[in-house]
């Protein structure tokens, strides 16, 4: 089991890649190599990597080396996250997408060509490092996708499977030689919404390891309470979705992102939601690792950032070791194994049209039928697991998971509970609204 | 009479301020100071001055005023754009004004505080440089008020008072104790767009010098002819209807973009085109520079330009002074005076409504009737001016200005030869749609 932290910078959040402060940051990564921690999450800004369509900076990449050196040298493994792309409600896209230039990031093909050669650059820069882990193609790249993002850049599925493959085509073989892990992840609205062009199978099957993002204030923690089951098991859920639509057993799972967001968590209650929310999350076979986000909370001095960026650290912006962190870093130091060994026999069938999409993505939403009949049985201790309906027609499958028992659910949807990815959506929920 | 350039760095275009290059920018201004101009214009990045609502960066006001004494030390002063926002098709806008986060920079009155806190520390950051010669509160944002514009913010004429003003607020006592000049600029559709919220009143009496940017592509070359005195007086003209809109006859005009671009003037003519516009230029009264965009052509290496931007510099990207550059240089190393001398005397008459906005701008824009009418008359020799319809009922404006007859024009408009902000429209063009 791997614990790790999203590191967001004190001095300066994520602007810091415009100017960073190595002083500020390595202590910062003193504090989070105390944690016992393994590896970090870290998150460059695409307009200062790519600049215009055919100039990567040498001084970005430089910078980005340097962290990851920095990080190394504190024994801590570096994961990248190269398209950003979006990070807290902020969008950060090149001159050359935007406005005039408008280019869809996933089906335009010179977008796509400079995305490839990013991917190889970024990869390059770090390759003689031991401590670079691995690549994931940008952090929640699908929101960019969805119709009502304000600069929406529509795609189908196909054309997303053929973005994903070609982004991770270059470095392909080198990971594969290195045993370096190619990532892509995507928010919740791709096990939860009708329609969206990700998939599940995307997820599950693409690149090496499949990330799971959980954030209970997408309708989870509102609908069925803070200290509910649902809330508490949230994380662990989408990881045994992510296990039905996995083509094999033991694919590793990457519970990349998990926090306590306070618009739903009370502070008082976060350290408990996080040592709770992890023992469930480690029942689950195949689990790679956990990386909580995020190492430090944002400063109060920025602006306009949802409310409770600011306070989902481990420590506060002032350094200090949080409750949470306390819990954290207890249980990385402990550094408990997944308990493989529970197996799941009894499965929820999800049904799949001929290409495993789920008919009805709204039913593994919060408030769906298949949500709340695997919270219902999980409640009773019976850890239950997922099966797509083309696996549970598969006695090979079944087996090789070892399930014994499906259950079939009647598919009702959870309607507005859905993924939640407008962060104007969250501020309204926050709100009351 | 000063002459300067707008400066266009040749190591990465205005991507530069991500990480300096001094040698080559030392170089370039070199370059510019061998020319004999006596000012440069630049252009510093609105989403890094200013990553965040809340933050300006340190270390980019630092490289900003850096850029300043490696210019003073070339005896070249220095004016400074603070909101880009646009240059060259490409928009840069902070991640806190877009998608999730737009707010319109006119009107939000929070953006419009955080902008008036740039604007101060900016000033402030340069303050001490005798060099520093003033600023502009950005290029052409008028733009981004545009219907057509991908991400229009809408604004009205009394907001857009209220914007500039709020703007130069801050720094107005300062800059008037200093001698320094405070300048906003619009691109042409602010003299040729009807219902355009930008007001040619606002243009030549708010701030200290009343900015021209003149660019044939408008139409004006497409529809005349390169050799055409409407190509070759465009400038003049501009500089004559700002004088109209004066309230002194003594207002300094700033001819502040001027270029020869290659989609409609051919490269061995573009000398010629500087010679001549200059020459024009300089028989206005009261004007109070020429500022030719641009310093050096854009590498072409860099991505997704239109194609004219590349071919704009008085130095080609390898540093080499082409022959356009010589003609400028020698023009101003001539140091020629404007003829004020050159008594306008017969005015047509621009028919404007109670807040002195033109009831028909399409009338003045290329293909309009007063503009044809006052390049019919400079092509006999006339040297016509313009007035307002106010002035034209005052004897006292009339007589300040030395203006003894007005002619009036049947008002019919130019269409679709008006204002050209569309670089998708230029692309169009250029391509011979």
């Amino acid at each position: 089991m791997h614990f790790g932290v999203n590191y967001t910078p004190t001095v300066g959040w994520f602007h810091a890649w415009l100017h960073p402060d190595w002083d500020s940051i390595g202590r910062d990564l003193d504090d989070i190599a105390r944690l016992g921690v393994d590896h970090i999450r870290i998150f460059p800004l695409w307009p200062v990597l790519q600049p215009n369509r055919s100039m990567i900076s040498g001084s970005a990449l430089e910078n980005l080396r340097q962290m990851a050196v920095e990080a190394n040298s504190r024994s801590l493994g570096v994961y990248v996250d190269i398209l950003q792309g979006h990070l807290s409600s902020f969008d950060f896209l090149p001159s050359w997408m935007v406005t005039w230039h408008q280019r869809n990031m996933f089906t335009d093909a010179e977008a796509v060509d400079a995305e490839m050669r990013l991917v190889r650059e970024v990869y390059s820069a770090l390759e003689d490092l031991p401590g670079f882990l691995g690549l994931t193609l940008g952090n929640e790249c699908n929101q960019f996708a969805e119709a009502h993002h304000p600069s929406a850049m529509p795609a189908d599925p196909g054309q997303i499977d053929h973005w994903i493959d070609a982004l991770l085509k270059p470095v392909r073989e080198p990971a594969r030689k290195s045993g370096r892990h190619l990532v892509h992840c995507e928010n919740d609205a791709v096990w939860y919404e009708d329609g969206h062009c990700f998939t599940p199978a995307q997820a599950a099957r693409k690149g090496d390891i499949t990330a799971i993002h959980s954030w209970v204030f997408n309708g989870t923690a509102q609908q069925y309470g803070q200290g509910s089951d649902a809330c508490l098991r949230h994380a662990e859920y989408l990881v045994e979705l992510a296990r039905a639509f996995a083509k094999t057993a033991d694919r590793p799972i990457w519970l990349q992102e998990i926090g306590a967001p306070g618009n739903v968590i009370d502070p008082e209650r976060a350290a408990d939601f996080c040592r709770e929310t992890i023992r469930h999350a480690l029942d689950c076979r195949g689990l790679y690792g956990i990386t909580w986000w995020c190492s430090h909370d944002v400063d109060a001095g920025l602006a306009d950032f949802p409310p409770f960026e600011h306070s989902l650290g481990l420590y506060d912006s002032e350094r200090r070791l949080k409750p949470i962190g306390r819990v954290f870093a207890s249980l990385a130091q402990q550094a408990p194994a997944a308990s493989a060994a529970q197996r799941r026999t009894t499965a929820l069938v999800i049904p799949c049209d001929e290409h495993d999409v789920p008919v009805m993505r709204g039913a593994l939403a919060p408030g769906g039928s298949l949500f709340e009949a695997w919270m219902r049985l999980s409640s009773r201790g019976l850890r239950p697991a997922f099966v797509t309906s083309g696996d549970a027609a598969s006695q090979a499958a079944l087996h090789e998971r070892g399930i014994s028992k499906c259950v079939q659910v009647p598919l009702t949807s959870g309607g507005e509970y859905g993924a939640v990815s407008d962060p104007r959506l969250l501020h309204a929920r926050e709100a009351g609204h």
